[in-house]
């Protein structure tokens, strides 16, 4: 930490970089140590391998975020919410070229892969360590950089609704409320904001919805066929899991997206009890109790079968 | 309020009153107040004209709520959160028997309708003024009151989304956090939770959906036979105009709900800068800038194109 605060003093120049698809979070806290770089009379490039989504643009509109390729090397590189090397997506082959790097996270598993690294896991979000390393820097948190470190805490806790959520999520939020922050106006536009495409894949998703064992397991097969019918993205297809588990009889959420090759990827979802992340083991896929995913190859009929047997035996476990 | 403070002191038995079609902040209030009175040593009895939501049934477990027909009248009577007298349906009738009535909300339209008022239009949440309450009354907010207030706050808030939302609200669910609530699974069950039939409603409402002017002005009109071929009822249309909202490119949303007779019900919706309320009031309903509606009968086609050209012309101011 004292380390990172001396190498932002002395230097003069840096490059900060956002992870691909880059969230709330990600762009948040970027801003807000690009807006106190500048408010210190420093140079600072905001970097990322992909444009933000379009939901995230007015926060960003005074500022560029370039892309790797346009960028200059500069002395100091800091990677912002970035997992691992990998996460910055090309942009990692740029930044590794400065002779000092920072990697800034609030991920357990970050391997610490820099000149320095500030890896708080108790975090709820990379803008949470954002804002202790701006009030070790003695920068004064006024209005702009609030909204900005109110957008990271906010978007990656769900809206201070998921288990990541602390004493101090509120107490921060707190602090920005009082310094002014449009909290209706930033929460409709980071949260609830969604493409006509993603709009429509849901309408058709819920339209395939089957339920088995009483309403207790939902599962929704998309195809690649439908996908290409509405003309979206397979990451258009990430929260409808979450809208199977939100209907108030399931228990158990499957949603199976159809990818090359008689591949599947499986995406589950569990409300109380049932622990799904066992299925996904099963299948060597990852996640924990209530959320987890796998890819799984062969027959569709079967593969839908058997985890549909699986989740049944979980509801009687 | 020390007149409230004092009748709670003074006397054994309660009446808790809940309003019609009861939301997480009337439950919430009166469970925290209930449990209260109970550890106090008092009677205390929860009656509302309807039974809660199924989401709600896990908050209120250990209790039961009964219909005010077969309540006995109480030396005390507290209406919760029932922003005026016939909000509380039928029950009212029930609450005026009692001697001395207690009327305690945060709506600042109230009109004191109690013997004694205790009315703070400046709360987030009638949970809000329970816990000032409670503080006043020395009770100790243990882990169950506190669930029950952070029910009735982040249900009322949005999720601490809504432009209510205070820096107040922010600190008391630092306090309940602190003291063991289970935020994931409270927001999870709460705020998240939709009916089999809404879910398939939304479905067909999207597939409906109309957009023009580029895009930004969206509508979906839904007919009484919609909702007899689905077995919903009017209110699931509800939050069905917050989706179009939320659809990126959508400045206005309109939504019309076919009702008796050649009437139909428009809900609108805007984003940033459009004053839908003035819309409303052209046809004599009601609502603000961002959010109104209205009652309109004729002919369907005239009105729809009637309010796409209003709606157009917003866009160009």
């Amino acid at each position: 930490m004292n380390k990172i605060i001396n190498t932002i003093q002395q230097n003069n120049t840096f490059n900060l970089y956002m992870h691909v698809s880059p969230d709330g979070d990600t762009i948040g806290s970027a801003l807000a140590l690009h807006a106190s770089l500048l408010s210190m009379g420093k140079n600072s490039t905001l970097i990322c391998d992909d444009t933000p989504a379009k939901h995230y643009e007015f926060l960003y509109e005074k500022y560029s975020i370039v892309a790797p390729e346009k960028a200059q090397t500069a002395p100091v590189s800091i990677a912002i919410d970035c997992a691992d090397f990998k996460r910055m997506g090309r942009s990692r082959l740029q930044f590794e070229k400065s002779p000092t790097t920072i990697n800034i996270d609030h991920h357990f598993s970050n391997p610490s892969y820099a000149t320095y690294n500030y890896v708080e896991g108790h975090a709820s979000s990379t803008g949470e360590i954002i804002h202790e390393l701006l009030k070790q820097l003695v920068i004064t948190i006024n209005l702009e950089i609030a909204t900005y470190l109110y957008t990271a805490i906010s978007t990656d806790t769900g809206s201070f609704s998921y288990s990541n959520t602390t004493p101090k999520c509120h107490l921060l939020a707190c602090e920005f409320i009082e310094l002014g922050i449009d909290v209706a106006r930033l929460s409709s536009q980071l949260m609830n904001s969604r493409s006509l495409g993603k709009t429509r894949l849901l309408s058709l998703a819920i339209s395939k919805l089957e339920l088995f064992f009483d309403d207790k397991i939902g599962l929704i097969y998309i195809e690649q066929s439908d996908l290409a019918a509405l003309g979206v993205r397979p990451e258009d297809c990430e929260s409808i899991v979450d809208y199977i588990r939100d209907i108030d009889t399931v228990e158990i959420a499957i949603f199976i997206r159809e990818m090359n090759n008689n591949k599947y990827k499986i995406s589950m979802r569990s409300k109380l009890y049932a622990d799904v992340g066992s299925i996904a083991q099963v299948y060597g896929g990852g996640g924990h109790v209530r959320a987890a995913g796998c890819p799984i190859a062969g027959d569709f009929n079967e593969i839908k079968a058997d985890l549909i047997s699986s989740a049944e035996r979980l509801l009687h476990e």
